[in-house]
């Protein structure tokens, strides 16, 4: 099979690489390497296993290029990272999350590409949803920019699915973390701790309690669920059992790094922007039901995350 | 209260804009008049009560030029009316939809323009939906491309009202139908009888079965909800109680204007077009909850509409 990663060079693109290369597929790589990396991938690169397109997928004829490379199935994750932009700069998940996942369903039907997982978030959920929350809840009401585009792009693909007969899997993701991770609150309390070790500074009263799922764990799901359900359209939420508060990542962070003085200070207020949700676990009967299972909960998630954020940050 | 009404010169507009100017409201259109048509507001425009900003909602430019003339409220109607056009051209209703509501909202951000109601459709719900459907249905899996812009539209106003503070009135319409529509089964079916009397084509196997509401019961029943309903977020089915087939829609319209001889012809398969839903029916227990209820049932609105509609086309 031929693969076609959009964000293949970024955190959680990277981490399906590995997995598909080791299951023998070829991969196209789409990337623009604004924030992924291509020493995350330059091993299947220099294999040859992996193929670089660098360019756009705002850009049609970047994806265009792309998708003609006799693609049978794309893996789109590329989008903006950075959930709290939204909130400064209104088009971003705009252009880079809905227009783009426009682009990529037209460039499959122009080009005759019939299936595609695309990466969704438990922020479609919005506020209010019932815990855990099942794949039926409604009515979704996101209340990031972010989570709108994702709620766009699922609109998008199930209407080329309904109109145009693409095979389609929708994965909403809980807070995937791990190593190579370039954004997130691990990611940020470690680049905290390293400018100033005394002192690390949580957004929010630290009581926001999320569900957190490994790198590793959710590329697995995605291909056992891949597998496993083929239905026109198939939706899936992919977490981990439980949840774990802001205040106890902060705590991991601390002890993993060594920074045993560091004051924990928090912002205040039950949310950590406009827009972030503040308790959030996924309902994740349907995942279990295919048969997969995680090998970390929350908590060993994180732990594992800081120990691996920490080897490639560096505190020095 | 001065009101906003984009797609004001439009079927559902200018019924909307009837009451409001009836309940004194000072009315600011902006329509670019692809399928409105001024005629419509004709006597407003003359009387002053309305003014007309002619100008693309698609264009920013045009839509801050009247997001700053001291809106109170806006009313987003404004849409491609085509739903079947997404089969042949793709980014219509992403760019007439989604990106234009962006363009609404954004505009709303800027100008500190608080309150929006928003027309969004029963499409949104996609197929397979218990019926009657409601609002709370998940998870909402849009097969038109023109559903997938509503539901990114009704994301991107949840966003802006998580975000920036917006207050919202989302309304999923059933399929609205009376006096000066420019679109739609009746329409359409009349213009056929009138290019060829002997002979009425219906697409699909004439089963579908939908619900309809005519149009002054719409804009009746957004008015009534948006003094009834005060959360941030306001989201209503708007519908009538039961249900009609295209097939007897066909013998309406065939014995309303005279055409006694013409033969139904139905083109088969079980739906119009792709991206087409069968069967459509809202839940409205929330509509009929905030005091609301329709004055026409399905049929009712239909013969109505048909003789309004003859009226307006002729056959001649």
């Amino acid at each position: 099979m031929r693969a076609l990663v959009t964000g293949g060079a970024g955190f959680i693109g990277s981490h399906l690489i590995d997995r598909l290369v080791a299951r023998g597929d070829e991969v196209v790589v789409i990337d623009n390497l604004s924030s992924g990396d291509l020493s995350f991938i330059q091993g299947h690169l220099d294999s040859g296993a992996v193929v670089l397109v660098e360019g756009d997928i705002c850009n049609p004829d970047d994806v265009g290029r792309a998708m003609a490379m006799n693609i049978d199935c794309v893996f789109h994750l590329a989008a903006n990272p950075d959930i709290r932009l939204g909130t400064r700069i209104t088009d971003t998940d705009l252009k880079q999350g809905t227009v783009a996942t426009y682009n990529i369903v037209e460039a499959m039907r122009l080009n005759g590409v019939k299936n595609i997982a695309f990466a969704s978030s438990s922020v479609v959920y919005g506020e209010n949803a019932p815990m855990p929350t099942p794949e039926n809840h409604g009515p979704c009401m996101p209340i990031s920019l972010y989570g709108a585009s994702k709620q766009a792009g699922e609109g998008l693909i199930s209407s080329w699915v309904g109109t145009f007969g693409l095979k389609a899997w929708i994965f909403r993701f809980a807070n995937i973390i791990g190593a190579r991770g370039t954004h997130g609150v691990i990611f940020d309390f470690i680049h905290k701790l390293k400018k100033d070790p005394s002192r690390l500074e949580v957004l929010g009263n630290g009581l926001q309690e999320k569900s957190y799922m490994e790198v590793g764990d959710c590329v697995d799901g995605i291909l056992h669920v891949m597998e496993h359900a083929n239905e026109p359209l198939n939706l899936y939420n992919l977490g981990s059992h439980d949840t774990a508060s802001v205040r106890r990542i902060a705590e991991i962070v601390v002890e993993v790094t060594g920074c045993h003085d560091a004051s924990i200070e928090y912002t205040g207020g039950d949310r950590g922007w406009a827009g972030d949700i503040p308790r959030a676990r996924l309902g994740i009967d349907n995942m279990l039901a295919s048969g997969f299972d995680v090998s970390m909960n929350s908590e060993e998630a994180i732990r594992h995350t800081a120990t691996q954020l920490l080897e490639e940050i560096g505190l020095d």
